[in-house]
């Protein structure tokens, strides 16, 4: 087997006056430091451009092989630039390293147009900027924002929206009438507008009724969908992710749900139907929620949280059923000493018998 | 991005008198009423009917703007039909209910016959009534069954067996001489006939020697399956699911699982190889249950719920390991006075010690 | 609805013999005895083979209906060899039974080859013994190993190196320069090489700004991949899976994770960003791991268990977050009498006030 490429062609390099320029940092040291990549400060090699935000790391810092480091001001004090090294001073170094990252990995351009071996229902708008790849199904009546990419195996349905510039990764399913904002990327195997699970009993059967799922789902601006995630339409209505909220993978949303603006939903988290979610609302990975909860703006579930009730106050929650962040670890704390105090309970018990006898005995004496 | 339709067309629409008909109720109110939509109390807008099912909701009532509700009889009390707005009586409204949208969305009609861009392999049977649209795969042996539609890039492996009646939405995958019942409906992404997680360590590999997964999976009728679910074949024999059972997104099913008639396993359900369960049991969401556990029918497993054991009483359950639903209501509020608990403790030892102490007082004085 | 083969075609059968040379195992009883399937002792049928492991199912060995049993030495002692039976003696008779199950169900055979209905784009290399089937997308550059079969709807993609011998089932995603190593398998719908979940918030949007994800994905030799399983690409460097390491459906894998050779990780298992894991690691069901966090070889985690910090001794784990096992069972036994304990808690503060109340009256008489 051919040894791999770990990393995307990197073609690119940057000097530190350069990358001082576009990211609005102030370089220190020789400007024309050339670099050439950019990685963690562990990983980094000679050439490349790391970050530091945290007094924590300062042994990594100083022993970190980068050959540059965004920093803040502060950072001056640990790391010497006067050879050969350089920094880049930003108020916010992790987000300056983003976009220095973005520099060095600028975004893969496709050719415009539709491939003829892509399939495109007659009916369907793409636009001239939109690249539909080979083995892409856009369906009747669709429509296909400018500058949108969409890979092969993934299926288009009839009359969904897709945005301007948005990025929909293979074997994606958008289901009919369903709603993609602009710059929304959906990572392989996306399911947008699966039904709802929703059926009424039936006795008569016995049989689960299945009530039609004739609602859709609509995803805002810059919203990310990670890798197998679902989606489900709404019975009736709009299932709706807010703009710039980012959702990782094997997440499930139920009919219904409304998912406000800048949340992020981690790995596996699932969300029973008719839930909505505040702005900035934060779930760790394999949180689950009831049907119809509702959690506040900026509320933090922790990872495996379980939310039974509606959540009204902002800050960090764990357990399952969730309680207070502070609260779950003192109730940690106990149930660890439980077996203990199972233990000191039967003593005391025993303890206090033989008070309450020899009280009895004190007692009778004296009458 | 032009406006989406949040509805399918619903072009269509019926008076009072005639859902009644249809439906088997009894209109109130003007039977020449005409109704162009379903929808729940909350969100109805005039022209459109509701359901009514909750004396919790009569406020809901109260306030609806639709034009019509579905009730039983006692609901009439509550909501007047004496100018412009109907009622449908009915024994079970929500089912009742569940029949009306299907009028107002009845399935989508699909042209029989197989799309030239679709690859029907030699030797494969389809129903000339059932609809393999382009971009679909249906393997070598396999037969679809009358008024079948297989969507695009969904994959029939070879001696796969579709009955009538199913959907087959984007992106499924039927392994190899898998079989699905009539009327039932994959979601995308649903894969069946996955090989079973089976394996053998040999300690002169050493390795995980793989056990083949010879068996298959056996859908029954009227069954549904969620979004990106994956249910395993058998090592040999049959993983099945009885009829008529819903299964939502994201949910997990081992080899030589049977799942039994009308049961409900909600979303990201997990349920190890060879395990069974009975007919009506509910999983709610993120429920795990190890390998070879039995669960009764009629047994309800709350959300997050872990089944390490076998389950032989019908009732509500939670935890994990799950225990009685009350039993966990009561070890959580316990849990809840913990910390509590083990100050009070600390304080009776102090108390205890001290009565100790004073007693070998008085017990010495008299001495 | 036709009846469906519940099993492959089982054209092979050997004599008892035959198998007794080919597992490198003793045959007792005929060794002209022909067998033609394996089963497990429940479902076996006359004609079969099956295996005993353990005195627990004692039973079920006397009752079986199989022609032949591999056993232990030990076994013979209670099968009755004498008239038309046979055993299979074998010093692990579990691994001895995979292996005749793989001489009785043999790998499918492709004929070698680029189906023409399929799309391989210019600059892809394809072993000429490597199979790629109707309907699977290879992109550019991409190398396909000697053996390997590429299921429809299959997407390779670009520089994507997939080793000899491997199989990628139907709709499994492979993105831009992902590595699948010789004879790893990929059930239908996994994922590799998704972008990895990270965002630098950037007050001034507000927005999450996507941290470019350009690393990859590579997986060892002798994996494999439970359908619908996503594993993300690292954000610079590898994100990496180990030789002979198996993996089940809708298992979610951060970006830069390192997962050791030899590991198993049950169903839903979630690992999140940059954890590590040992050899040997065994994970149960729905499993989940933050970030950053080290499990050293050998550690086992049982079904549900929450990893927050590093687990740095082997043996068993349970509990979210994950305690030794056995402290586990201390603890929920604890728990299950939390409510008697308060109980009891209660009672004995009442009983040591009156014992407070009647020193004090004792104390008080004598002064």
């Amino acid at each position: 087997m051919d040894s791999p490429q770990e990393e995307a062609p990197a073609s690119l390099s940057f000097t530190l006056g350069e990358l001082a320029e576009r990211l609005g940092a102030r370089a220190v040291g020789d400007a024309s430091l050339v670099l050439t990549g950019v990685s963690g400060l562990d990983e980094a090699r000679a050439g490349e451009l790391s970050f530091f935000t945290n007094l924590h790391y300062k042994d990594k810092l100083a022993s970190t092989k980068a050959s540059a480091v965004i920093m803040k001001e502060e950072g001056l004090a640990l790391f010497d630039t006067s050879s050969d090294r350089g920094a880049l001073i930003a108020d916010d170094p992790y987000l300056t390293f983003a976009k220095a990252s973005t520099l060095f990995h600028p975004p893969k351009a496709f050719a415009p147009g539709i491939d003829p071996r892509a399939v495109v229902e007659e009916g369907a708008q793409v636009d001239p900027s939109a690249a539909i790849l080979a083995c892409a199904y856009v369906g009747r009546g669709a429509s296909i924002g400018a500058g949108t990419v969409v890979y092969p195996f993934t299926y288009v349905g009839e009359n969904a929206v897709i945005g301007r510039g948005a990025i929909l990764y293979p074997g994606v399913v958008v289901r009919e009438r369903c709603v993609v904002g602009d710059g929304t990327i959906l990572q392989p195997g996306v399911v947008l507008g699966g039904d709802g699970f929703g059926f009424a009993f039936d006795k008569s059967g016995p049989r689960h009724f299945k009530i039609p799922q004739a609602g859709i789902v609509e995803i805002g601006r810059d919203v990310e969908i990670g890798a197998n995630s679902a989606i489900d339409r709404a019975t009736n209505g709009v299932t709706r992710i807010g703009d710039g909220t980012k959702i990782d993978n094997l997440v499930q949303i139920g009919h219904n749900v409304q998912v406000g603006p800048l949340s992020i939903l981690c790995g596996q988290v699932g969300i029973a139907g008719s839930s909505t979610l505040g702005a900035g609302v934060v779930c760790g990975g394999q949180v689950g929620m009831g049907n119809l909860v509702h959690i506040c703006d900026g509320a933090r579930i922790g990872p495996k949280g379980g939310v039974m009730s509606d959540v009204e106050e902002p800050g960090d929650y764990l357990g399952a059923p969730i309680v207070k962040s502070r609260d779950f670890m003192r109730q940690q704390a106990a149930l660890h000493k439980a077996p203990e105090m199972l233990r000191t309970l039967h003593k005391l018990e025993k303890q206090v018998a033989e008070l309450e006898k020899k009280i009895e005995e004190l007692s009778g004496e004296k009458a």
